[in-house]
C-alpha cells in the first residue's frame, strides 16, 4: 500500500530491505473457523487459504489434526492440507494435539506443526481436559518425534498474560514453560494472549525479557482485541523487538470465556498499521481486504475488521452535501 | 482498578503521586451525543455529565453552544449546563462555535470553551461551511474576549492526521495552525484524528513536536478507532509524553465521512488500560463502565465499547463446562 502522511515512510518503498520485515501469520483458516456454527465448504477453506497465500502473508494456520468429534468444522483437515497451493514462500502451517494428530498431519506435509497447552493449570483443564504436565508430556513426544525432520516444531502458551478463570499468571511461571520447551529444542513459541488480558507495558517487559532469554528460538504474539487493546499491544511488542505476530483475517475468532467479545487481532488492520509505520509485512492490503470482504458471505454474519468498514487511509471520500456537524 | 498482573504496577497505588496523572476529557455528552438520531432528554444527559463527574473524569465536554437548528440533539445547552452538578475537580468545557455561542456560553460559566476548526480547508468547508481562514477570524475574536476572564480557550484542530477528502494533511501546515493560534496565547490545543487516520508513529512524531514547540500550551490528543487504531495511538502518544487524552463513554461518538465505523475512542477502555500502564487517570472504572452500561437504553443501539462485553481484566470467569475447542 501506499502511504499518504507525510514523514511516516523512512525506509525505501522501492527496496523492501531498508524496512523492517514483519511476519504476519493467518490463523482464520484455523482458529477463526473452529469455532463458527456453520461448517465451511472445503472448497471455501481452500479458497479463503489461496488468497491468503496470494495476498502475501508470510504463514498461515490452515487447519488443525484434533478429532473432528471435538472440532467438526475442521473435521476436513487433510481435504484442505491437500488441495491448497502451495506459494512458494508462504509457511503452511497446522494444529496438532497429540501423536495420532502428528501421524495424520504429517501425511500432508505441513512446514510447522503448532502444539497448544495452557500456562494456567484451570485453563488447561478446562480446555484441554488434563493438567498442564500431562499436556508437556503429551507435547514433548511430538517435539522429539519432529527432530530431524522437515517439519518444524512451535509451541503456543495459551493465558501467558492472564488466565480468565484464575486471573494473573505469574511471569515466571510462563516463562519456565518457555524455558522447557526451549530445552527440548523446538524451534519457535507463541505466548498467546487467548482472552485479550494483555496490556502493553506488560507486553513490552515480557517481549524484551524473551528475546533475550531466548534469542535462539522464534518468538510469536498472539493477541485478541477483546478489551480493544489488540493493536496496542503489537505496537509495545513491535517496539520492544518482536517480529512474528498471530492476527486473523477479518479478526475472526474469539473466545467462549468472553462472550460477545471480538477475537483475534484483525490480520488486515495489523498490515494496514505496520506498513503505515514503515514495517514491510509483505502483504497486499488490497487482497487481504479483498478475500476479509469475502467472509461474511461464508459465515453469514457480519466480520468485527474495522478497517472492512472504514477502507485504508489512502481510500478517499468525495465531498459529501448537508454536513452541518462539528469535531 | 486494581491490577492482577505481577510487575505492571510499578507505582505506589496508595499514593497517586507515585504514578502518572493522564487527565481524560470524556466528550460523549457532546460529541458523542450530537449525532445520535434520537433525543436524549436533558435529564437524562444531566445525568450522563453527572455519572462522569463521580467517576473522576478529569474534563467533561458538556454540550455545544451552536445553532439549535445546526445541531437538534444539542437545543438543550443552557438548561443542560444549568443542570448539572459542578463537582469539585472536574473542569467543565463547552463547545463553542462563533461569539454569539459565546455570549450564550459565558453565562452558564463553563471552565473552558473548545473552539474548532480543521486544518484541511476541504474538511473545513465540508463541515463549517466557510473557509480556514474565515474560521480563524470567528475563533480569533473568542479567544480574545476570552482574554483576562476565568474561562480558558482551547483550540481544537480536526483533521490534524490526516483528511477523509483531502488525504494527508502536511505536518508543517499543522503546526502553521498551531503557532497562529498560540500566538493567540489559547490556553491549550487539541490535535483531532476526526477520522481515524492517525498511526502510532505519525502520532509519536507529531505529539513530541508539539511539547517541544509549546510546552506552554496544555496539548491534548483526540482519537478514533475508525481504523482500530485508537488505543495504539494513545499508547504511542503516551509514550512521547502527552498526557490529556479526549475519549468519548461507550465509544460514542462517529463521524459522517465513515460509514459504519466506529467513533472516539472509548473512554473506558482508554482507562482501563493507562491504569494497567501505571497511570493515574483518576477515574473509578466501575462507576464509568456502569454508566456506559445506561447508554445502550438511552440510544436505543449497542455502543462500541468492547470493554462493556468483556469486562476488565479483573473480572474473572467461572470455569466452563463442556469446552472443548483448543487455541
Amino acid at each position: 500500500m501506499s502511504v499518504p502522511v507525510e514523514g511516516v515512510v523512512k525506509g525505501d518503498r522501492a527496496d523492501p530491505s531498508g524496512r523492517d520485515r514483519v511476519r504476519i501469520n493467518d490463523v482464520a483458516p484455523r482458529d477463526g473457523l473452529q469455532i463458527e456454527p456453520v461448517f465451511v465448504p472445503t472448497a471455501d477453506k481452500i479458497a479463503l487459504v489461496d488468497a491468503l497465500s496470494h495476498a502475501g502473508y508470510a504463514k498461515i494456520e490452515v487447519t488443525s489434526f484434533t478429532s473432528p468429534k471435538a472440532i467438526p468444522a475442521l473435521a476436513d483437515a487433510e481435504a484442505v492440507m491437500n488441495g491448497i497451493e502451495r506459494v512458494a514462500g508462504v509457511e503452511y502451517v497446522v494444529l496438532v494435539p497429540n501423536l495420532r494428530g502428528m501421524e495424520r498431519a504429517a501425511l500432508c506435509a505441513p512446514d510447522e506443526m503448532n502444539l497448544v497447552m495452557s500456562v494456567s493449570e484451570t485453563h488447561n483443564r478446562a480446555n484441554l481436559r488434563m493438567g498442564r504436565e500431562a499436556s508437556f508430556a503429551q507435547l514433548a513426544d511430538i517435539v522429539r518425534a519432529l527432530r530431524g525432520t522437515a517439519i518444524r516444531a512451535n509451541v503456543s502458551l495459551s493465558t501467558s498474560f492472564g488466565c480468565p478463570m484464575e486471573g494473573e499468571v505469574p511471569e515466571g511461571e510462563v516463562f519456565a514453560w518457555v524455558s522447557r520447551f526451549a530445552g527440548l529444542g523446538v524451534a519457535g513459541i507463541s505466548l498467546c494472549d487467548t482472552t485479550g488480558m494483555a496490556s502493553p507495558a506488560q507486553v513490552a517487559r515480557m517481549t524484551a525479557r524473551f528475546l533475550r532469554e531466548h534469542p535462539g528460538i522464534m518468538l510469536t504474539l498472539h493477541f485478541h482485541n477483546t478489551r480493544g487493546m489488540g493493536l496496542a499491544n503489537i505496537v509495545a511488542a513491535v517496539q520492544a523487538g518482536a517480529r512474528r505476530f498471530d492476527a486473523s483475517l477479518g479478526g475472526l475468532g474469539g473466545c467462549p470465556y468472553a462472550p460477545g467479545a471480538t477475537g483475534n487481532v484483525c490480520s488486515e488492520e495489523v498490515v494496514h498499521m505496520l506498513e503505515l509505520m514503515d514495517f514491510d509485512t509483505g502483504v497486499d492490503l488490497d487482497l487481504a481486504l479483498a478475500a476479509s470482504a469475502r467472509l461474511p458471505g461464508l459465515l453469514g454474519h457480519d466480520v468485527p475488521s474495522q478497517l472492512l468498514k472504514a477502507g485504508p487511509v489512502t481510500r478517499l471520500h468525495p465531498v459529501p452535501e448537508g454536513v452541518v456537524n462539528v469535531g
